[in-house]
């Protein structure tokens, strides 16, 4: 299975059009459900079906640290990465309760934690080093590295899909992060390094000055670096983002539904689109994050977001938060009554 | 019990003040789940707990007729308002399927629908009449059948409260509904005819010249009668937007959360609180309409809705959707780890 060659099809625009088709019958005026009814015809292209079977969802958040991390570009210290995956592991953090709440299996890889949690959590060991290293010094990963990352991702979405898994949703953490983020939404972007450098979970004024410097410093060092898209990721990318990237891909080759969350998982989904275009039709956004560069991403993407709420915390939180909306706009396809079949008059229909 | 008496508390605001703080101890950066934190403070002020307890939901749909309808000011004839009425009876509507998604009992209340629909089919009969006159040439409703309808909406929601629930989703049917909802958003906001007349469920722009000119005739011909703010309500309202005002006081009255629609049932909200205005602090809106109207309701209540998928087909829908949301929120406060109790370092609380 290699991530370059394996089969990702177009998504099946006959089972998009039925179910177009069958959301005009139901009784409602045309398009009065808006953004529900297109996300119901998404997943029914993605899942080939008019009425899609989202089957089994899970959230995959995969986690590691970041070289950049100590020119003081987070508002935490680099231990914070450890001691959330230990958190994930007990059941303690923001995307537990969220995945619960949504009835969503919750699957945590240490992609390359600096400081391994115990064996025994429940934390897939998936680790291709202790860490990317500094990328404003050189490039953040090895190319050996980036293709180990993007397997492990890969043949993860391989195994959900054929466990009955429909719907990934994508999370991470990794202190340090928005920083590679950024570097790698300027690159694949091409938008100012001051338009992607945001406050990350909640740096000062003086430390966004520090790590938009850093920013412009990676550019700048791994530039001559960027002759393919897959040496940009390894460039500025961090071991979970490289993972994600591989789970993204994995999720459009067995045409499984992924559901992107915030920033972080926003720029793996460039890397992903960038490397293999035919994978951005099987993305949905979950939500625009607070996080600026964030609306750049889902602008160059033409990904419309279903929350706008704010968040900025990361973690597939915001991918949680959204997938009651995939379910319920599946249940409209799958269980409303038609003008015809309600004994409804339709005389509105022509002009909704 | 009298809507006009009846005490309405103010929301506690100790233990917002609670679930705030417990939030901020969390581990994850302070306010990073943004609108979802706001969400679950606002609900723990309703519920007067920390830990709010939403208890369970009900989604009561009402429905009644317009007699303003027979000026041509909707895409459907008004016969689709029992039409509808008998498709939310067999469960095959948009409200039937959401409700089912959302865990939420669905409540259907015929307030005054032309063409009653038969007994025996669990609709809830509480007619006022056969629809209100047409509001372009007097008021709307006598001064009794609007107390009867509010009267009805009240009792409801008492109802409710002493069967366990503790969120009310309001929805709505009736055929030209939208035109009496822009009346009283005009009315009760001092906004334009021209900016809150919408297109409704997809009427076109020569129904739409007309609707305002409707709109504008109903505030000329019964500008004398608005003396008082219950005034306006039977002068341009309906029976389900008067039952639904009752069914806000009522809720307020028993501390219940009361999540609003769209265009229709803010039109409720606006004159629930002009006539109590202590019933605003129970209010929370589930998502922002497509129809234009809904934007100046939202802003003239403050309220910041929680999703802006463009829906415009009331029934509760929106309500419907956000309802997980809420859920969602306190689970957060419920079930998150504290830095503390998870041994997370917490440099980064203080910069977020």
């Amino acid at each position: 299975m290699n991530h370059r060659t394996a089969l990702i099809n177009a998504v099946d625009r006959a089972t998009a059009q039925q179910c177009r088709a069958m959301l005009d019958a139901k009784t409602k005026p045309r398009n009065s459900l808006g953004q529900l009814e297109e996300l119901a015809c998404v997943l029914a292209g993605i899942r080939r079906a008019a009425i899609p079977n989202l089957g089994k969802s899970a959230i995959v958040v995969m986690a590691a640290d970041h070289g950049v991390a100590v020119n003081g570009v987070s508002a935490y210290p680099p231990e914070v990465t450890a001691q959330m995956v230990s958190n994930f592991a007990r059941g303690g953090a923001a995307i537990n309760a969220l995945a619960r709440h949504a009835g969503a299996e919750l699957i945590v890889v240490d992609m390359g934690v600096a400081n391994p949690v115990a064996i025994g959590t429940g934390v897939r060991e998936c680790r291709v080093g202790k860490g990317t290293r500094d990328l404003s010094q050189g490039p953040a990963m090895s190319g050996a590295q980036l293709e180990q990352a993007i397997a492990v991702g890969f043949l993860l979405a391989v195994e959900l899909a054929e466990a009955g898994v429909g719907v990934v949703g994508l999370g991470e953490m990794g202190i340090g992060n928005t920083t590679s983020a950024a570097a790698l939404a300027a690159a694949y972007t091409g938008a100012s390094v001051e338009s992607v450098v945001g406050p990350g979970t909640g740096i000062d004024d003086a430390a966004r000055v520090r790590k938009r410097a850093i920013v412009e410093r990676a550019l700048a060092v791994n530039a001559t670096a960027f002759g393919e898209p897959h040496h940009i990721l390894a460039a500025l990318g961090g071991f979970e983002i490289a993972g994600l990237v591989g789970v993204i891909l994995g999720a459009a080759h067995r045409g499984l539904v992924v559901l992107c969350d915030g920033f972080i998982t926003g720029a793996a989904a460039l890397a992903a689109v960038a490397i293999r275009p035919e994978a951005l039709a099987y993305l949905v956004a979950a939500h625009r994050s607070h996080e600026p560069g964030h609306r750049i991403v889902l602008q160059t993407l033409k990904l419309e977001p279903l929350l706008d709420l704010s968040l900025r915390l990361g973690e597939g939180t915001g991918a949680a938060l959204a997938l009651p909306l995939l379910e319920a706009s599946v249940r409209i396809v799958a269980e409303m009554a038609t003008f015809e079949s309600a004994g409804v008059s339709d005389t509105g229909r022509g002009v909704a």
